[in-house]
């Protein structure tokens, strides 16, 4: 079992201060909780939110059980009043919230909470964990998307990180622009393409590589990809024309020094006569490691470990902070966390050719209206039931439209500034 | 749902190669596979095992339903000889493996899995994923531990990462030598102690801090942690006691520059009369933040996004690899990635002061023995059934007697190589 109640994906300190609440009577204060970060990953010039329909099916389904319940009372995590508010718990709040796809920025509010305290309080940690891992790995691929200049790439990571994590990450980077995934959880749950055909265990579980190309042909057709790389490349290549002949789909290296191989396989391969077979080329590749190809003869690319852990920023800095209570605007002062409290609303400045130039947070308010703006929140939850959300292919589609939308340097891959700016403003 | 059959946390191309293997007669050639790591993360001097335990139990409930083979059928991943194949799947072969909380370096086996080849390649991302997550967590958990020097840490993470991650991560970083997790769902599970009392949204849900502290002291006793940190932390201390008295069991300080804020703290709660009273640190801990304060009047540290994703190191480089067939060794030649074929016997060559001075690791057949050795594999799965596994509490201790036979050197924080030599002897 890899399951575990929504519920219980939850810090103690939630139900704690459910528990004091409950008792001094602050549980149904009308409270407001948002989610952004302070931050970008260091040199990010964006973020990329994904994740909230995910989350928003866990809230629906987000209730403590008799088992749960019970666990908590043996364990004195919860008194009896306590445990008798979280089997009747249902999130009857709000959730507004950026679509999936939508680029996010230092300040935006990319998800805003509502309802009582207690009900909204203790859906922070499974919400953060939801977003952190799933923006994280969003806005890696979207580099990782952008650099491969439209060649498609396939998401294979699913071993390099926990096994849930993988699905969630499967999802994600599809999200994000590639173009399918080798994770089958991710298919049958997400719809999403999956593909593979064989690792370097196949050609060595057999007596000799041609044996394996051609037991791997007569099992899947010349419309498959041979691994080359196990023995010796050139002889790979040669062997695997020799079984599959000229109409084979693709030839797939995974280690070396990938420019120089790439270049000397298509050679090879065009002197075969094999000129439509593609090369797929994998093994550490990173946003930097494929721009690095983007002049050779490479038509696809795989990649692992990279994207399924962020590329360097496995976590997205997401904060679940109240910021209103019972309309009034609350915010922590201490060191340098300053945060502007009440709720905000956030649009999006465009030019009139469609260029992003800004985004403008209002607390307790609305953002003056001017041509080419764009609203940026829309409801996830209405009264604790979940609306009509985008598909996945909505949200990348829509992913695609806002990465043509910021200015040209916030696709740049070296470190930068934010690709806009965010005013907030704060309540009057 | 948060949940997935584990036969579908799989990637597509096992099953693209038992299919292929079913219908050339390769599937039940007698295969051995090994998992290892070729290096450890840039510096780290030492590798922790955990998730095995996990695992065993995801490889006992390992089948493919009739859900998900319709499924794979639908989506054409099998045909039917594979769909009926999968459909009576359950592994029959052996598990041999380091014990969770044994040490590892570059080319310690630390998982071996032999049977058929189509009934153990099904198993790889599966394991890769659970031993890749939760050996980072650990690794990075240890080095934490090493750093407290004997203070207790609270793992906080799981907000950071992915939500069923968080859960593994909890455990993994117990087992590690962790105090506790926030993480409720890991308790329920793993019966890791948790822990938690308030956030700052608890204070600022309250009319003042006085008030926020009153209501949890009056729910949850003298012996809480109050945060003092939302405002003022002098001020927040000087109400902490006011509310509770010198009785109070701890305040906890999130943010700021900690040295300082520890000593201005203990001074102030001093004076006040709680000189019991604990000091909790927490806010971007990691191995080197927790060192810094190893001179500081603090009690105990809550660590979070650096743990769950392995501070720095987010995935552990273990790859699985076929390395016999029909008791033949076989090896992938390529581009510097030689590793050397045939199943392999480990052991751990101490002095007699108990110090390990190296890793022998012999492919078939067995180091010869020497006083104080230790053999380094144990059976997780003989002939399809689990077998007994050591506590949670046992691997715990284990890992802690296995810091302490290392070299004093392999302990530092700072970047060095593996603590221990790994001597691989091929096969004669």
């Amino acid at each position: 079992m890899t399951d575990f109640a929504p519920a219980l994906l939850t810090d103690h300190y939630e139900l704690t201060m459910v528990s004091a609440a409950l008792k001094d009577g602050t549980a149904d204060r009308r409270c407001v909780f948002e989610i952004f970060a302070r931050r970008l990953p260091t040199g990010r010039r964006y973020g990329v939110v994904a994740g909230t329909g995910r989350l928003a099916e866990m809230i629906r389904d987000f209730r403590f059980g008799a088992e749960e319940i019970a666990h908590l009372r043996r364990a004195r995590v919860v008194d009896d009043e306590t445990a008798d508010w979280l089997a009747a718990y249902r999130f009857t709040g709000d959730i507004d919230g950026y679509a999936e796809g939508e680029l996010f920025f230092p300040g935006s509010p990319i998800l805003t909470v509502s309802g009582s305290f207690a009900e909204c309080v203790v859906l922070e940690t499974l919400a953060l964990s939801v977003l952190n891992h799933d923006c994280a790995v969003a806005a890696a691929a979207a580099r990782m998307v952008t650099a491969a200049r439209g060649r498609a790439i396939i998401e294979m990571g699913s071993r390099r990180t926990h096994e849930s994590a993988a699905v969630a990450a499967a999802r994600a980077a599809y999200l994000a622009g590639f173009a399918s995934t080798s994770n089958l959880a991710a298919g049958a749950r997400y719809g999403i393409p999956t593909g593979g055909t064989a690792a370097h265990a196949f050609t060595l579980l057999h007596d000799d590589e041609s044996a394996a190309f051609a037991s791997q042909v007569a099992a899947l057709g010349k419309d498959t990809t041979l691994l080359v790389d196990t023995y010796d490349i050139a002889q790979g290549i040669r062997n695997a024309i020799a079984v599959a002949g000229p109409e084979l789909r693709a030839v797939r290296i995974d280690s070396g020094d990938l420019s120089i191989l790439a270049q000397q396989s298509r050679e090879l391969l065009d002197s075969l006569g094999a000129t439509e077979t593609k090369i797929i080329v994998s093994g550490d590749m990173d946003e930097y490691a494929i721009a690095t190809l983007a002049a050779e003869p490479v038509d696809m690319y795989g990649a692992g470990t990279a994207v399924v852990t962020g590329s360097g920023a496995p976590t997205a800095g997401l904060v679940y902070k109240l910021v209103e209570v019972d309309g009034r605007p609350v915010v922590k002062r201490s060191e340098n966390k300053a945060t502007v409290g009440g709720r905000k609303t956030a649009i999006r400045r465009h030019k009139p050719t469609g260029t992003a130039t800004e985004e403008c947070v209002v607390s307790q308010g609305v953002p003056d209206h001017r041509p080419n703006d764009r609203l940026l929140q829309h409801a996830y939850v209405v009264g604790g039931e979940v609306v009509d959300l985008p598909t996945l292919q909505e949200s990348r589609d829509h992913l695609r439209q806002c990465l043509i939308s910021i200015p040209w340097e916030g696709l740049k891959l070296s470190a930068g500034d934010p690709a806009i700016p965010v005013t907030v403003i704060p309540a009057a």
